[in-house]
């Protein structure tokens, strides 16, 4: 492969507004034919403000897509039990169909605990060990919301999984470990790579897919990569700089995921696709 | 290295007993402080021949270290709705401090769902959901027993994990995936190998331990295997064959397990090591 070729971009900024336009559609059947819109509740301990804007930005997201959403602001003084209680109380709320816990919580919080509150039916942001499960087993469940939209992107481009090597690089609970074991259930040979991994260059030369899931700039060199792979970069760095080194990668991979408007978009399409599927299940609407 | 060379053997059977001789005088240490010996519960649907001898031997294990067990036979009708019950009912039971449904159970029995009627901190055998996120993010719980022999080995044989790239070959819900896991948590590379995938020797020939679990005898053949790897074979194949080619094998790995004799032992010794510590848990009894 010549250095003059380039990779074909994924654009998760398109697939992503295809998911959200689908999913509207749908909330808007659930609402016609129930007379009740789906609704997400959102709570945050604190008022950290990057946390912030991503729980006024997934709600401003589902407002346009006719989902409602129900905010709990809880100050940062809140204790475990008291977060659990919130959630158990939503986990119990039929007019409640998904529950986002917007984290890092903070410190004292417990958060598996915490996370083990939202009831699995309602678990729309895939943060339950029902869920992890359900991702490693393939049995009935959500999705962790990257890495779903990660395998949605996957899907979209017909790339084949089976028997390819993919390369997770991050072992996060939320996106590296869930996925791998989706990859691995696409029949995907599996390699997880960290922090501790030893020569990661030699690891990233031999993978035909490569997750980067690791949030630190340009740590996969384009060189590094096999020509004709395709690259999937989930790291999100300051500066809308991803975990790969975008310009030369995109000389060797066949497709890559731009930074920004490749994965990113996918998450908070996820997040609404789960909530509305969540309503209908629990509304007992089925798909049309 | 020389292939007259030939590497240390893992003595599976004598970890394992020293292991039980350990749990035996904690089982009795239990016994003497609270007045009740630890209580294993097995169920069993139908009259599986294997199945039938691989309760009983785990229940003589039982007894002779010293802990008492239950057993529930069930007959092959019984259904998926009647086991949950079993199994809700031993977990509510304070006579019962761990619990082991012997699986397979038979096409007609939803397996997930009678493993998720065990509770948490009886899942000795670690088939939860719970256990399987415990060994994943490294949470309080069980392990599953032969991935959990496993680690006890390398601990015990002072294997090196972080750093080193372990290939786990095959991906079952309780050997494959959850060893993966384990050596993922001591901070090896770990890759997912399996049935789909292509040119397995590759990477059998990349790997510093690999561990075998996928019941195809000699599956991976001797000269794969890196000069000075761990070579951990937990297949058992009919014959006593594993799933590695032992007699190539051993001349180029640095240490490895026998089949039997190896990793086969460890399993019965984390089960009776988990109920003990179950008992010593829900009875009170600090580890003195």
């Amino acid at each position: 492969m010549s250095t003059t070729e380039t990779a074909q971009l994924v654009d998760g900024s398109g697939l992503a507004a295809r998911t959200v336009e689908e999913t509207a559609a749908r909330a808007a059947e659930i609402a016609r034919r129930t007379g009740t819109s789906p609704c997400l509740a959102t709570a945050l301990v604190g008022e950290d403000p990057a946390s912030v804007t991503y729980v006024r930005m997934k709600r401003a997201r589902c407002a346009k897509a006719g989902i409602r959403s129900r905010h709990i602001a809880l100050p940062a003084t809140t204790t475990t039990a008291e977060l659990v209680g919130v959630l158990k109380g939503l986990s119990d709320d039929p007019g409640v169909h998904g529950i986002l816990l917007q984290h890092p919580c903070g410190p004292h919080i417990d958060e598996r605990a915490a996370f083990e509150a939202i009831a699995p039916e309602k678990d729309v942001d895939g943060v339950t060990m029902h869920s992890f499960t359900a991702m490693s087993f393939s049995s009935p469940g959500f999705v962790s919301c990257t890495p779903g939209g990660i395998m949605r992107l996957l899907e979209a481009y017909d790339v084949e999984l089976a028997g390819k090597h993919a390369v997770v690089v991050g072992r996060s609970a939320i996106l590296g470990k869930p996925a791998g074991m989706l990859l691995l259930a696409k029949d995907a040979t599996v390699t997880y790579c960290h922090s501790r991994t030893v020569d990661l260059p030699a690891f990233v030369r031999e993978a035909d897919v490569v997750v980067a899931a690791v949030g630190r700039p340009r740590l996969i060199r384009g060189e590094d990569i096999k020509p004709g792979a395709v690259v999937i970069d989930a790291g999100y760095n300051p500066g809308n700089v991803g975990d790969v080194d975008f310009t030369t990668a995109r000389t060797r991979a066949r497709l890559i995921t731009p930074v920004p408007g490749g994965v990113g978009p996918m998450t908070i399409a996820v997040l609404l696709a789960q909530t509305v599927e969540a309503a209908a299940r629990q509304l007992g609407v089925e798909h049309s």
